[in-house]
């Protein structure tokens, strides 16, 4: 492609929309435009990213037998009724009624489309296991769309679906999809990392994240740095470790005035927070119920697991801080789980404490060198409630460390949530009616593209992997218009190239070469040739490895096209 | 692909929700399936096909310079209302909020949004021209959806727009446009014409649409049969002929008892309809007035070239029959042009008619060898307002005849409606802004997979042209689980072919032969290769193609994978 003849418009100004690195990118190279909120139009070079990912994604689904159809993206209101999503899914699901008053709805998942259609195709154990695929936009309401297609309304999704007799078999399947998953990211040249995942909304028992590592990524990853253990902050679980330097004694009341945050008591104790605990109050399941939540000192409450365990209103409720002098007779600063006449919820590493400090229950003061009253601990709820922490102890025996992650994939062991929804079955070989058994595996299309991004840029600009580059070489001819031999070599040499299945981004507009090379390094195209009158004399053309720090090199100019064609063959053969 | 590990679940009913043969064959053979009225999931056959079609718009669009993006399909309102058609589009315009109650809907089209990217990304005539195009998910809300996606409420649709500075810049590009459209449909193995359309309600000064000819098709084509001429019916023009055989004499009123349609008239007095002119009244454009329309008695009105004229209430509305007599003084029978107190409409073949026979404006009475007065002929609006039918002189001196097409593509010469509407301008070479010059040009993807099946079908299922077929070759091996020498030349066959890049549906199903053979048929797989022991012996293969009437023919072994490769290459190629 000629870039006078390219939609082409970069700009060297940083919207302020943008508050991400590849948002900000994205919208100067010109490969995605906002139509709204977290609406965006692909420019020509943003999709032919788009469509690799795509093409990539394809293959590797079909290499494990799975299966592609296209569902349509406005689906029946009766079937997440029936599923009953209609009202849970929350406003994300965009609702709106046809012409004929009959409820729809934008398809942001289709567990509903594919569980309807499997109950009508599949009727025996012998069609079975299946696994179908789309990729398919969807839409999702966000109350805050950001960071550009990372997080937008519409996208681009790759959306797999299986069906199963038994366990043994969604198993076997969740297990090649995974293989799928790993070759896939590999292929688009991401350093990504595979983690243990809460189910969410989607529901069900097993799945995985697939998380590109970056340092801007939302998701925090919590892994082993001896074994294979990775999980999201979420749903790691972790031993805590600590020593205790405090002295031994009995239980003795301190004087804490002034004392509000269990930093606050640190310092004023001078103890390490890992020596206290803290108590918050929350509202329980039932009306004007309150239950005491208890961590270590140093330890966050996780919102998801505790929200898993239903001892607590959903969602969670912090008491109101008016209200507590009345409800435990002391303000906030001061509550303990000692004598406190409320269901106690322990965190596991809490419960382990021993000559621990905690709140008195009684304004300005605090308790010293106590340990759990055994029937205390029998009656509370002890329980992994909280987000695991870097120098943690993994559970394979390593040491847990941090790495910020963008989701990009995730995989679900179903069960058969939607199959008894819907009353999807099949005949077993008893002849009896079973539920199916799902799995569903989804790719977040236009989001690896965001992630990507994220991973691989510099000052100048993005810095695509090679088999994501929406061009693999940029073909820059100085003095293209003044310079015969410069014309004539730069001709052959795109029309080589393009014969050899090589994509070239031949640079022939009229521009001060300090603007071509910005675009280019702007773009992110993996090797630039740059052809000059001085270089032709000496039968080389100059060429530069977009993500190296290497200078420009001098290529004959008989061998530069089998030298790019064998780089782009073996990323093609990855 | 084998064909246990397809999802296959053809049928051998009709549904009755299909009322034409493409419509039944999609559903009887699995390839789509429907989820809600006018809404389908295609099935993984389907699919295959749907994306042979894309693939070959893509490699044409992409031939002619113009450059694939992707619009979202969700649509903010307000440039709808910028370019006035958020109400005028009517209820096929699907409308609702989203949580923020903004208003969006779902694009049906795209000119707005690209106009608007064009006003935001294109500054200079020297940008110019561009061509961009997607392939994108459409939503119409149809009243009546119906024969599948023929008329559907969700469907895949390509559409390009293009941007000019000139008309010529527009002209070149519709007709590169054009071409692209012959060589597509061509390619893709169907037959067609290219025939001068109505712009409807996308707007624009000239249009042409491309029809697939097929028995069953919606739309009347209209052709010369000896030049090039080919319009729709719709904005058909031509010259009728007749010669009249009544003697001339002097206006004379005839009694018409019990009378009432043209043709009785003509019955009753023995005269042939072409000899009487027979006047309808419709509203006019201002309230309560009233206008009457003149055709030849074997003329139809054409309502569409009427309304263009605005001299009539749009919608058409014909006078309430129980008005006439009050209004003109006589029922609906006796009506005539001749002494009439209100504007006339005389279509052009009406209006060169002489010595003709119309109603005298007296309930049971006609006008006999009656010629036009040239002051009423003056006075009236003498237009073509007519259908043009078989028989009529083409404008190219060619006789028209008729034919029936499904329309699965349309161009047209938008100007620059929508660019004024909303302030889309470039510079000039002198720097004056200057509005935009479109066109846009449309294919519907899954309508030309239902319009191929209706040109290419027979009593036992779709004969897909090669270019269209979901796989090239369907292997049967007769009793492969019972014959080692079957399954081995079955396995080696398929391995050779499918390593060639031959698409290969491998039936490797436990099921009778007879069944094999239909479903293969169903499918409309172009070539069947049979492998039995018998034949074996032989040295031989039985090859037979679906859309010949030829029997089955031996082809040697050794030679059947260069037969199937050489034919498939070939369609490639095209």
């Amino acid at each position: 492609m000629r870039t006078s003849q390219l939609l082409l418009t970069t700009t060297r100004e940083t919207s302020s929309e943008a508050q991400v690195i590849s948002h900000q990118l994205m919208l100067r190279a010109g490969l995605i435009r906002q139509l709204a909120s977290g609406i965006y139009t692909w420019l020509p070079l943003g999709l032919r990213v788009l469509h690799k990912v795509c093409d990539i994604i394809r293959q590797e689904m079909d290499h494990i037998g799975a299966q592609e159809l296209l569902m349509p993206m406005v689906q029946p209101g009766e079937l997440w009724q029936a599923s009953n999503r209609w009202d849970r899914y929350g406003d994300q699901l965009l609702k709106f009624k046809d012409r004929r008053k009959h409820d729809f709805c934008l398809g942001p998942t289709h567990e509903e489309v594919i569980t309807d259609l499997a109950r009508n195709e599949l009727r025996s154990y012998r069609q079975l296991p299946q696994v179908y695929y789309q990729i398919q936009t969807k839409f999702r309401d966000e109350l805050r769309p950001r960071f550009g297609v990372m997080r937008g309304r519409e996208f681009l999704m790759k959306d797999a679906y299986s069906f199963h007799l038994t366990q043994d078999s969604l198993d076997a399947t969740y297990q090649a999809m995974f293989g799928a998953y790993e070759r896939i990211f590999t292929r688009l040249g991401l350093t990504f990392r595979a983690v243990e995942a809460d189910s969410g909304a989607i529901g069900g028992s097993h799945s995985h994240e697939f998380q590109v590592l970056a340092d801007s990524g939302e998701d925090q990853i919590m892994y082993s740095d001896t074994g294979s253990y990775a999980a999201n902050v979420e749903t790691a679980t972790a031993s805590a470790t600590f020593t205790n330097d405090d002295q031994h004694g009995t239980v003795q009341e301190v004087a804490t005035p002034e004392v509000q945050s269990v930093l606050e008591v640190a310092t004023h104790l001078k103890l390490s927070l890992h020596q206290i605990v803290k108590t918050l109050i929350v509202k329980g399941v039932k009306p004007n119920t309150w239950v005491a939540i208890v961590l270590r000192g140093d330890h966050e409450l996780n919102e998801i697991k505790l929200q898993k365990l239903n001892l607590t209103a959903d969602p969670l409720q912090l008491a109101p801080l008016e209200l507590l002098p009345q409800l435990i007779g002391c303000h906030a600063g001061s509550i303990g789980p000692i004598g406190l006449d409320l269901p106690l919820i322990i965190d596991l590493e809490a419960a382990k404490m021993t000559n621990f400090v905690c709140g008195a229950n009684k304004d300005g003061f605090h308790l010293r060198h106590v340990s759990w009253p055994k029937e205390l601990l029998n009656q509370a709820s002890v329980v992994d409630i909280r987000n695991v922490k870097e120098g943690d102890q993994a559970p394979d025996g390593g040491t847990i460390k941090m790495a910020r992650g963008i989701e990009v994939g995730h995989i679900f062991k179903l069960g058969t949530k939607y199959s008894k929804a819907l009353n999807a079955v099949v005949t077993d070989p008893s002849g009896r009616a079973q539920e199916l058994i799902m799995g569903c595996y989804g790719i977040g299309v236009s989001r690896t593209v965001a992630a990507a991004i994220e991973q691989h840029h510099d000052e100048r600009g993005i810095v695509w992997p090679l088999a994501m580059a929406p061009y693999q070489v940029v073909l820059i001819p100085m003095h293209l218009a003044k310079s015969n031999r410069v014309r004539e070599l730069a001709e052959q040499l795109y029309s080589d190239l393009v014969q050899h299945g090589v994509e070239v981004l031949f640079e022939d507009r009229d521009e001060r070469a300090g603007v071509l090379f910005a675009d280019a390094d702007l773009w992110g195209i993996p090797y630039r040739i740059v052809i000059a009158e001085s270089k032709i004399d000496q039968n080389v053309v100059e060429l530069k490895e977009r993500g190296s720090s290497a200078e420009a090199a001098l290529i004959p100019i008989n061998e530069i096209t089998n030298f790019i064609v064998a780089k782009v063959r073996q990323t093609n053969q990855n």
